[in-house]
């Protein structure tokens, strides 16, 4: 056997870049219809092309929705994509759920298992699924799990390449880095199997095979992991490729390809794999093939298991390989595996034998975990989610009782197999429908970005996040690539036309040639120039404001100027912000928030500052707590609506009122808590896309036009909705060329305007 | 007579608002050949359409350049831009000026005056000026001189018809204001010839007839102003309109046309005129017709003499009208008028008829004034240029023999009229040449801009400023709007790319995926992280920097690094200036802007640091003194290279070399004052566009097409120019969104690549 170039890896780097590694995961989950029978439906067109979707199309059956994330540098990420996948396909479905659970729901006999369909391109897609059909039977075909791709970083290789220094081309390096995980990750996978196994019962209608005795309880198989056990989909015959290199693990399952067993690589059903993406001469990550679909979780699998199993490979990588991987190794790993998988329940049959020992299969647990433990420690692992979910791994060696696989099981005792999955499968898809706007795993993203990448996955868009903090993405599909920035900031519109938006003075200036109304004012320079002024704009209500501001500081109104030591002293709180300020004259009547995109008004809003609606019976205290119960409220931005505080400014506020938060208001009463409409401080936005007139879109598409652009948040105010628009009942007061759409798409009252699917319309995506 | 509500109107407002106005300026310059002659040649093709241009055209001949500005709110901009216009068509002329006189030079017989020529869409023009030859003849129409189009601001009208409050529309009131300041400033016009007239010799090749003895002095005519006297080109009769109302100065003109007096309104050659722009039915501006080109100055005109008149159009305003405007009233104001211009050179005949009682001009000159005076500080009109100008004209009173036209007649004396004008008119063409960078009154904005601006002005693209202090200005030809901020902010270029340029992290990434090569490096967003990777870059030279800075602050060069410490430090300084930092390495090699345009790579430029080459005689500060008499060089980026300074940096650089500013360099060594190779501390720029290979030339093209830009200045780091770009000898440090395009125009070394020229054919203006 070859020297072991890792062995003392750990001496030579330390810290969190050992955690540098990108994460990719493929989730299987069958569709099943109200009664937990398997879906004869086809799978939902919205989703398109099965062979070009990035991220939804099918696996074996029609029925069998497989679920893909890119590869993530983050497993909390990861997973939060695989979730956003999941509620997508969720909330495509009519009366339909996705099974929660590795063993398939009541299944038909195998010939009414609908193969996934492909059209006349992906033929050769469906004649290798009838032949798996034939060769393994459709009803095993449908055991379902996910599978966790792994690829350490670029940069920890190339520190460690350079730390080991060792006789070999950087690229063999790395295929040496891989092959020692996939060698260890064979030997340890019982380990994830024992604390994380799932797949404990299956329903009779599954016909299983196995040679060793199955326990079972109601005419039910009953086990840790049926899927990881004999009962599951796996090879006809034992298969033991060559891992001691690349070109033998080549040359070995090519083997088994001449000698018939198998009839390609693909058709190795290995619980972990090497994979070659870029070359087929260089390992480009592993597949690790073993994990059970956790019913208890909506999106299948958890951050901790996840974490759990990066730590393995990476003590796998850095510890001293026991033997040689031949033949004879590889099929006493399986056996292990396999019984833990069978018998792992309780796990008394399962003893190691190590140097002629036998040894318990709770202590040999305890004791790798300790050594992964150990390792963490000594390379400075502080990252809290590894030291976390090494210990609660401990945890479960000490009580496997609290091993999820046990409340599954009471579960499944209790109300029956079926509608025990089928209820969480209902409560998912309840989740999915109230939390509709959020990408899992970006929340600390803008919400309107966060939409617009729903709808990205939704559509088969690949994305790419090119700067996390600054909301900058990439879109490409079918070769059209779309940088976007905070959601509206996109090729669509040409710097000039947005620097015009961006500037109060020239946007005006274009919008008054244009014959727009704009409200009539001035713009100064010298605040002395501005204070002489005030005999121009005396008895008119007006605005004074800086030229440039985005957030309403500086700015001024006075409803009727007449007093000429406050015009004077808004003028200098103006300068204090910028260096040119505005005196406007100030238009009565209600704001109203115009999204214009390409030449057509997409959604009106209008704000509301925060209010409860009394009944008679419950006290404005009350009342805010009932209403923050709505799953669009929340805190910091993460939601489309904030919560109504009962805090210090509230208080005031109602206090003027002479009220305070025990009041009880009358049915139909609205209190306002605050005087201002900001979404942050709780107040409401409705929706008035089919209300307003289309006098008023006219003219909100006519001031686009005249600045020439695609997309803007245009403020307008408007005294009375009802009339018609006239030449001067309404005023444009600017246009924002960065509107936010998760407004629009998430409203206190009105519809979904969808804004996310126009503008990714607009992008130049086909829509579905 | 009505009543004049105007009478008191100086009561009524105060300040700085009775200056708001717009000015414009038309201006006829003859063009000469080397020996003085009227050109025979055609107006330079290169400003196409005369019909069209906005800004150059010719007026009656073919040789007779009229030069336009558009209504400007400031006198001194006013100036400038003729200046300006003045310069572009200098610069046009092959071995010809333009005569800074407004009588003729050199004139050949009336049939060998060249008329306008026009194509077949302008043949009603050319008809008219044959028809003017014929009647006035041709010599006479080569009589020049400036046309001053003055309106009072909508502000200053709306607080006026505020304050005033008349029985009145606004726009009638408007037309009484216009009407008024026209029949008090037909009045008034005498004192400006009195003071301004400058049109004083006639070369005897121009016959003059009139009916007055004129002085003589060697066979010329000499006079004040021989252009406003009767010796100037007039009505063949005396026409007397009538100005009391819109409808009555209408109808008065068109009896003048019935009785074949005149053919059109436009052939009333009276010394002011009411302007109907919008409409027929009311006055938009009016135009002072009685200035005689000032042969002192280039532009013809100065600021105090438009200052003055100006002054005096508000006087006239605001003053009593001495009595009804009739025919006899009108005669008497031409008489003392054209008394003025032609004995105003000493002024002995010329007394005023007041009340049976006469007056000395120079008394009546000196009371108006004086009026003048008290009126702007009863009005509180703090301007300088107001009262300087007055003051000036006072003195004028005093001491006549001080004003311009004596020594104008003084030079004419000593070398003659016809060398005394050329020599002016080539002294100017020089200042054209030198300063051919500039948009005079513009100064205040980007020399990037004033360049694009000149450039605009010679196409006969209109333009307007939206906003002076961010440059942001609008283009206007045949259709082709155009908004442009800062020379290269366009919208040539879509909003995301320029977003990805601003981002170097995105930048970076997009070209490492174009293949594109890069220095190698790592985005950071914790300083621990940073610090960690230490490690990584040990050994390599690296630069510590922000994600987003443009000004160079918090970057930090470590040439090799092998100091932990200074590399934390690095780390810390450059997180003080963004939450993102970038480490990077740093690639050996001199840095080359590319100016990439539409595909093609329009500049390239080098960047050294302030310096002089020895010659062996001269010191350090004597050559720095020297180096800085270059036009190109001055202070506070108004020219496109900064003087080289003589400090306590430069003192301290030259320390470092055992050097002071006395130190006398040998022949040919280069001394170095400045590290920084910065133009803003006196850094010289150094065109390379033609010695770069091709080969980089197409990385560059490569670059921009990754990010999808039109017009980008990416900066380029190359070892050695001399080889062809390779795989690994170049690396790209950034593009931006916003490059300076003068340092290409005006390079210290090499040739102007017009990228004004060439923009403003990007943004769709056909090329000339």
């Amino acid at each position: 056997m070859k020297e072991d170039i890792f062995q003392s890896a750990n001496n030579l780097l330390k810290g969190n870049i050992w955690l540098d590694a990108l994460f990719g995961i493929e989730k299987e989950n069958i569709r099943v219809d109200i009664d937990g029978k398997l879906a004869q439906t086809p799978h939902p067109t919205v989703f398109g092309n099965k062979l070009k979707h990035p991220y939804i199309t099918t696996d074996f059956s029609e029925s069998q929705v497989e679920m893909i994330t890119p590869p993530l540098p983050d497993i909390k990420q990861t997973i939060g994509f695989l979730e956003t996948v999941h509620d997508i396909v969720s909330l495509e479905l009519t009366d339909e759920y996705l099974w929660p659970q590795s063993i398939p729901p009541i299944l038909p006999d195998d010939e009414q298992i609908p193969i996934a369909q492909y059209d006349e391109e992906g033929k050769a897609a469906q004649h290798y699924r009838e032949f798996l059909a034939k060769k393994y039977g459709a009803k095993n075909q449908l055991i379902s799990g996910i599978h966790f791709n792994l690829s350490y970083s670029e940069k920890l290789l190339e520190v460690l390449y350079h730390k080991i220094n060792p006789s070999l081309s950087y690229e063999e390096f790395k295929d040496e880095v891989y092959l020692k995980t996939v060698r260890q990750m064979l030997r340890l996978r019982w380990l994830y199997v024992l604390l994380y196994g799932d797949s404990p019962v299956v329903d009779s209608s599954l016909e299983l095979k196995c040679k060793l005795a199955p326990y079972t309880i109601n005419n039910h198989v009953v086990a840790l992991s049926i899927r990881n056990s004999c009962y599951g989909y796996r090879n006809i015959s034992d298969l033991y490729p060559d891992y001691s290199s690349v070109t033998n693990f080549r040359s070995s399952v090519e083997q088994m390809v001449k000698d018939q067993q198998i009839t390609s690589f693909k058709e190795l059903y290995s619980p972990v794999r090497p994979k070659f993406m870029k070359s087929p001469e260089h390992i480009s990550y592993i597949e690790l093939r073993f994990i059970d679909i956790d019913p208890l979780t909506k999106a299948g699998i958890t951050e901790e298991e996840l974490s759990f199993l990066h730590a393995l490979t990476l003590y796998g990588l850095l510890s001293k390989e026991p033997d040689c991987f031949n033949a004879e190794a590889q099929a006493k790993a399986n056996r292990y595996y396999g019984c833990v998988a069978l018998y792992g329940l309780d796990a008394v049959p399962c003893m190691f034998e190590q140097e002629g020992e036998q040894t318990n299969i709770w202590h040999k647990a305890k004791t790798l975990i300790q050594e992964v433990i150990t390792l963490f420690e000594e390379l400075g692992i502080d990252k809290s989610e590894y030291p976390d979910s090494l210990s609660h791994a401990m945890q479960l060696t000490k009580h496997p009782e609290k091993r999820k696989v046990h409340e599954v099981l009471n579960g499944v005792h209790t109300i029956g197999y079926i509608p025990y999955h089928l209820k969480k499968a209902k409560d998912y898809l309840l989740e999915s429908q109230q939390k509709n706007y959020n990408f899992i795993g970006l929340e600390d993203m803008e919400l309107s970005t966060q939409l617009l990448l729903r709808e990205a996955v939704r559509r088969g868009i690949s994305f790419d996040i090119m700067d996390r903090k600054e909301n900058f993405i990439r879109l490409e599909k079918e070769g059209n690539i779309q940088y976007v920035k905070q959601a509206t900031k996109t090729s669509l519109d040409n710097y000039a036309s947005i620097l015009a938006m961006e500037n109060k003075l020239v946007t005006k200036r274009i919008l008054k040639e244009h014959g727009i109304r704009v409200p009539k004012g001035e713009e100064y320079t010298h605040a002395e120039t501005a204070k002489a002024d005030f005999i121009r704009f005396q008895g008119l209500s007006v605005v004074i404001k800086p030229n440039q501001t985005n957030f309403g500081t500086g700015i001024t109104i006075l409803k009727e100027n007449r007093n000429e030591t406050t015009f004077q002293r808004a003028v200098d709180i103006a300068f204090e912000h910028d260096s040119t300020i505005l005196i406007e004259e100030f238009v009565e009547g209600k704001e109203y928030r115009f999204f214009v995109m390409r030449d057509k008004v997409v959604g009106i809003l209008h704000r509301v500052p925060a209010n409860v609606a009394g009944n008679g019976i419950q006290s404005i205290r009350e009342l805010v707590h009932l209403k923050n119960e709505d799953p669009l409220r929340g805190k910091g931005y993460r939601t489309p609506l904030e919560k109504i505080q009962l805090g210090e400014a509230e208080a005031i506020f109602l206090q003027a009122q002479h009220k305070t938060f025990d009041y009880i208001p009358m049915a139909g009463e609205i209190v306002y808590l605050r005087e201002n409409s900001n979404i942050s401080t709780g107040g409401d936005s409705i929706d008035f896309t089919d209300d307003i007139p289309d006098s008023y879109k006219q003219i909100a598409i006519q001031a686009a036009q005249a600045l020439n652009v695609s997309i803007t948040g245009l403020d307008m105010i408007i005294p009375d909705y009802r009339k018609e628009a006239s030449k001067d009942n309404y005023a444009i007061i600017e246009l924002n060329f960065n509107p936010a759409i998760h407004i629009h798409c998430h409203p206190f009252k009105g519809e979904n305007r969808k804004l996310n699917e126009k503008l990714i319309d607009a992008l130049g995506y086909k829509p579905v």
